[in-house]
C-alpha cells in the first residue's frame, strides 16, 4: 500500500510509492517505445492493458476493439483504490494510506502524435471521458480532488507516446490548488468578484498576452508566466466547474484547445507539454466543513494550463518556489498568436 | 531591467528577464563544454570573466591567479544590483523593478569534477566564502532573502561543469522560504519549541532514516521526501543563521558534507544533484515591521536541502504541487548509510 506522508514544514503532502520502490539503480534513463507494434495503448491489444473502467465505442464489447476513447487502471498506480484511509500521527509527522485513483484515458485507438492530430469531435469525446470519469469518482466520499492532465513527450514525463492522459483522486486537496482556492476566496470575501472574471476583463483590454479569443474561451499567457510559452485556456462566462459544462460547451472547447495546441506545435516545433486541469473540488467537503468552500460557485473559475516544457529547473527554483522565465509573455503570446496554422 | 511579477492567484513571484528574451529558436538542447580547454572559471582564466567582487587567495593581486575560491557577478545575471526597487500595480497584478544580486562561487581553480573532491579544508574555505558574501549583501536594505544553492550536471540545471555554486539575493520572501518561516513559528508560538529541533530529536530515536550524525551535524532523508534520496543536513544544536556560524563549525560542516556528498555519489553512481541553503532571512526586516519575526532567533533553524535529480516532474507534480517519490526514505537511508565510501 503506498503512502500519503505530510511534510510539517513545506505544508505538502507525497505520495511514497512503497510498493513499486526503486534502488539506486532502476533510475538510469531509458527511452520509451516510440514505434507502434509493441504500444500496449493500440487497437487489437486491449489484453495487454488491465480490463477497461468506461469506453466510448462504435462497436464490440467491453476489451474489445472497437472503441473511440478507452478508459483503464494506471497499471503501475500511485495511489490505490481499495481501503480507508487510516489517518495517523507519527510522532511529529502525519500519514494516511495511499488511498485514491490513478486512471488512464487513452485518447484515440491510432498511435497518432499528438491529441491535435485529432479531429474536433473526437477532442470533444475525450473531454466528454474526462467530464464522465470526474463524476463518477466524485461520489466516492474518500476523494478531495480529481485532477485531469496529461504529459507529452519523454521529457514532460510521458512514458509511453500513444496518446493518453490521467486522472488522479486524492484525499487531500492538492497544496497547489488549495492554495489557488484560498485566494480565489478572499477575492470574493473582499469584492463579491470572481478573480479570473477579474483577470479576464483585464487580459481583453490589455490584449498583449492574448493568443486567441472566441465566443466562448480565451487563451492568454499569464501576467506572471511561470514558464516561456505557458498559456492559460479558460472559459470568458463564469463556470466553476468543468465537469458540469453541458456538452455542447465542449464541443466548442475541443475547437479551442485544437487551435491553440496546434500554434503550440508550429510555433515550438513540437515541444513537449503538460496540459493540467484545475477544476472545482468534490462537493461533499462542502456539506461535510460548512461554511468552507459555500461560495465555490461565485468564486472559483475552472481552467487549464498549457506547460511548454523548454527550461530545466535547477537549485534555486526548487529551494525558493521562484521561476526565472526568460521570454516575456508579451513576447511569448505575439509569437503565438503570429504563427499560421 | 529584469521584472518581478505577482500572481495573485498562486501566490508566487516570477523573474521575467525581459533583457535575455528568447525566441522559440533559443531553446534547442546544447550540451555544455566538458572538457576544461574552453572553460572560463579555471585559474588563469580570469579576464574571461567579469571582475571578482571577492576572492580567497594564496597570492596574486584581484582577477590574477593564485586564488583558491572566487566570487564573480554572473555574467547572465536572473536579477540587477542596480536601481529602486519600483513597486507598482498593473491592474489587478503586482510588479517591481528585477533588483537583485546574481553571484557566482568558483569552488576551486581546479576543474575537478565536484565539490566532494575537494579536501575538506578547501570545502569549509567555500562555506565560509557563502558566510561572508550573506552578510555583505544583508547590508543592502533592497534584499530580503539570500538563497546560496548548487547546480550540479547538466539535468541540474548546471551550464558549465566547473565547480561553483550561486547566490541570489531577492527583494522578496521566496514563497517556499515564507511557507517554512511560517510553519516555524506558527510551531514555535503553540508550543514554544523549535520544529527543527523536535524533528532532529525524532530523527534520532527513529534512526530508520538517518543518513551520517556526528557530533554537531546529523543528515537524514526526511519523513516527507519530495525525491528519491533526498537529504537534509542540519545542525544538531539549534542554530537559526548559518552566517553566524563560527569558522570553526564550517569546519566541522565541511567534514560531514564530504562525507555525505561522497555517500550519493558512491551510491548513487555520480547523480546530477541540488543543494540548497535555507537559512535566516535578512534582518533589517525585522526591524522594518516589528513583531512578524521576533522569534527568529527561537523558531528558526537553518538547513540544507540535498536534491539528487533522479526523476522527471510531470503534470502531476506541476499542477498539484504533490510529489510522488518511488523511493520510501527508510530504503534510500539505509541504502546510503551502507554505501562504503
Amino acid at each position: 500500500m503506498p503512502e500519503l506522508r505530510h511534510d510539517p514544514i513545506q505544508r505538502r503532502w507525497v505520495i511514497i510509492a512503497t510498493e513499486r520502490a526503486r534502488r539506486p539503480s532502476d533510475f538510469s534513463v531509458s527511452n520509451p517505445p516510440s514505434t507502434s507494434d509493441k504500444c500496449p495503448f493500440c487497437e487489437g491489444k486491449e489484453a495487454y492493458t488491465p480490463p477497461e473502467i468506461y469506453a466510448v465505442r462504435d462497436h464490440g464489447g467491453p476489451n474489445e476493439p472497437g472503441w473511440k476513447v478507452r478508459v483503464i487502471p494506471n497499471k503501475f498506480p500511485a495511489l490505490r483504490i481499495e481501503g480507508d484511509l487510516g489517518r495517523a500521527g507519527v510522532g511529529i509527522y502525519d500519514k494516511m494510506n495511499g488511498i485514491g485513483a490513478h486512471e488512464v484515458v487513452v485518447e484515440s485507438p491510432q498511435h497518432v502524435f499528438d491529441i491535435s492530430d485529432l479531429p474536433v469531435d473526437h477532442i470533444a469525446l475525450i473531454l466528454k471521458t474526462y467530464k464522465e470519469r470526474i463524476n463518477d469518482l466524485r461520489k466516492d466520499p474518500r476523494f478531495r480532488y480529481i485532477l485531469v492532465f496529461r504529459n507529452h513527450g519523454l521529457t514532460a514525463g510521458a512514458s509511453l507516446s500513444h496518446p493518453h492522459s490521467q486522472l488522479i483522486a486524492t484525499p487531500v486537496t492538492p497544496r497547489i490548488v488549495a492554495i489557488e482556492l484560498e485566494s480565489a476566496r478572499a477575492h470574493y470575501t473582499l469584492k463579491e468578484r470572481c478573480i479570473f472574471c477579474d483577470i479576464i476583463v483585464q487580459e481583453l483590454q490589455t490584449r498583449s498576452r492574448l493568443v486567441s479569443a472566441d465566443k466562448d474561451f480565451l487563451t492568454f499567457c499569464p501576467y506572471a508566466s511561470r514558464f516561456p510559452f505557458e498559456m492559460t485556456i479558460i472559459p470568458r462566462y463564469h463556470s466553476h466547474d468543468f465537469a458540469q459544462e453541458p456538452d455542447t460547451q465542449l464541443d466548442n472547447l475541443a475547437r479551442h484547445m485544437k487551435e491553440v495546441l496546434l500554434r503550440m506545435r508550429k510555433a515550438l516545433n513540437n515541444p513537449p507539454y503538460n496540459l493540467v486541469f484545475h477544476t472545482a473540488p468534490s462537493y461533499h467537503l462542502q456539506s461535510k466543513r460548512p461554511g468552507y468552500w459555500t461560495t465555490i460557485e461565485q468564486d472559483w473559475h475552472w481552467h487549464i494550463e498549457v506547460l511548454p516544457r523548454l527550461t530545466k529547473q535547477a537549485g534555486f527554483e526548487w529551494g525558493t518556489g521562484f521561476y526565472i522565465n526568460p521570454t516575456p509573455p508579451e513576447d511569448a503570446a505575439r509569437f503565438m498568436r503570429e504563427t499560421e496554422i
